[in-house]
């Protein structure tokens, strides 16, 4: 039976720190605020947006909602982020991606003020994941993985981890973090020619390929902890992550579930985010 | 007896691209220019700036030496750089670091315009070696080391590769280059636990490191490629790599000598990333 790593405590912690940020800023009279640009009206998109607004309402943080229409043209979405950029009351912006096939994704991106990027989507806040330098923010599913680490209180450093997947949005960004950590990490993929010889081996291994059953009981050992960062729909229709968890779950020694791992805690990053965000704007350490 | 992988016929085969790009762009009247910007008299410094002066004029590059006193001030400096971002005639531009120890790194880094950064130095390059985005420069050094696999013809696709060294300048991106040749990679440091496991079962080393013996026959195995980066100075005083050469060359498929490896390919690769840089800001298209 393995340690199951779930995700609502490793929430609640953060949630804590969040609303101590987002009081100390309101006593400022600084109201920190988030925006979420959503184009279209994209089930997954409505419901993590309402998971968002809902949180961002627990912990003192504002939250703004900009909808607009699945046709919008690309012009006007970019002058929708520059307007939010040049608000001086919103502080950080979450836009929904994918984007529909007419707009282009890298100039949406590139509008977008790096301060402002609580998701980690700029090149800006990349080349901070990448550098370690501190600037812009990591993607917010890459930290909720080392955020579960961390909170459950696995030591990197010197471990192996192995990520399997290599996406800007969470294979590359969290191999950074737990490089950061200390970790010898290696990063597998599609292209990887022996994928179980790479995981047994390892002493923490972060999922991220999305699709059912890309981690089953021949790719692991005794004691590995997994961090599931897949989210699928399986033949029965219920949300499955990456691991095949009924074979899995018996032989490693912990595991993040799905649904109630991974993804409950990266609402609760996207709003620390962005009361850091609200702070460094306004040059406010917070403690 | 291991294949010795050496830099000059690399460096040949890019000078003679370069040579035909930088022709490409005089029969335009664009004369591509790399400025070098050299702060003091360290000899490393000038040693490497003669031998990348004399590369240029060997392929049609016109190089400028910008040489400094070494107790510049900080904003006398930045100026410098300001003055070669607004210099349409100057295309690339490589600043000497380690900076004197009274000028703040980081504000000359992002003071240089990303597209003359040509060594690869500025965020916006990083980020595009992160991203894979297209944007910037590779640092030279970590370019050259995918510039000797892919003359030779080691295909990397589906291979290990393990990286020693986590910097800035060589061990992160040449971790992202590799990755980008669909090798699983792994990045080791002096915080990983059993350096002699990882790299033993690699197919591709990369030792970046930084000091002798590094890599000795206890971290080898037949038939391994070795990529040997270092660039230090042993007992008798001479040039020596991070491998212990006599120990690891009788194991190993292929390696690169030091001197005549990493080395001697990197000013190749600074001078090709000149013209590249030349026509990018002249919207040529070279063939």
């Amino acid at each position: 039976m393995a340690e199951l790593l779930k995700g609502a405590p490793v929430a609640a912690a953060l949630n804590e720190k969040t609303k101590a940020g987002a009081s100390q800023l309101r006593e400022r009279s600084i109201v920190p605020t988030l925006a979420l640009v959503r184009v279209g009206e994209n089930d997954a998109d409505i419901y993590y947006e309402r998971g968002a607004v809902k949180r961002c309402g627990a912990v003192g943080v504002e939250a703004r909602s900009v909808v607009l229409p699945e046709d919008i043209a690309q012009e006007a979405l970019l002058e929708v982020i520059e307007e939010l950029n040049r608000d001086g009351s919103v502080h950080g912006v979450l836009i929904f991606r994918p984007l529909p096939k007419h707009i282009d994704d890298a100039r949406i991106r590139a509008a977008l003020s790096p301060e402002k990027d609580v998701d980690g989507i700029t090149d800006g806040s990349l080349a901070g994941v990448f550098t370690g330098n501190g600037h812009g923010f990591c993607p917010c599913t890459a930290q909720s993985c080392v955020e579960i680490l961390d909170h459950y209180g696995v030591d990197c450093a010197g471990k192996r981890a192995v990520v399997m997947g290599r996406s800007l949005v969470i294979g590359k960004p969290v191999s950074q973090l737990l490089l950061a950590r200390n970790a010898t990490v290696t990063v597998c993929h599609t292209r990887t020619r022996d994928l179980p010889a790479e995981t047994k081996r390892a002493d923490i291994i972060v999922a991220a390929v999305g699709h059912l059953n890309a981690l089953e009981k021949q790719h692991v050992s005794p004691g590995q902890t997994v961090i599931d960062v897949g989210i699928n729909t399986n033949a029965e229709g219920k949300m499955a992550g990456d691991a095949d968890f009924e074979a899995v779950e018996p032989v490693v020694g912990a595991i993040t579930p799905v649904p109630g791992g991974v993804g409950s805690v990266t609402t609760a990053v996207l709003v620390a985010h962005t009361v850091q965000a609200a702070a460094r704007q306004n040059n406010v350490m917070l403690t």
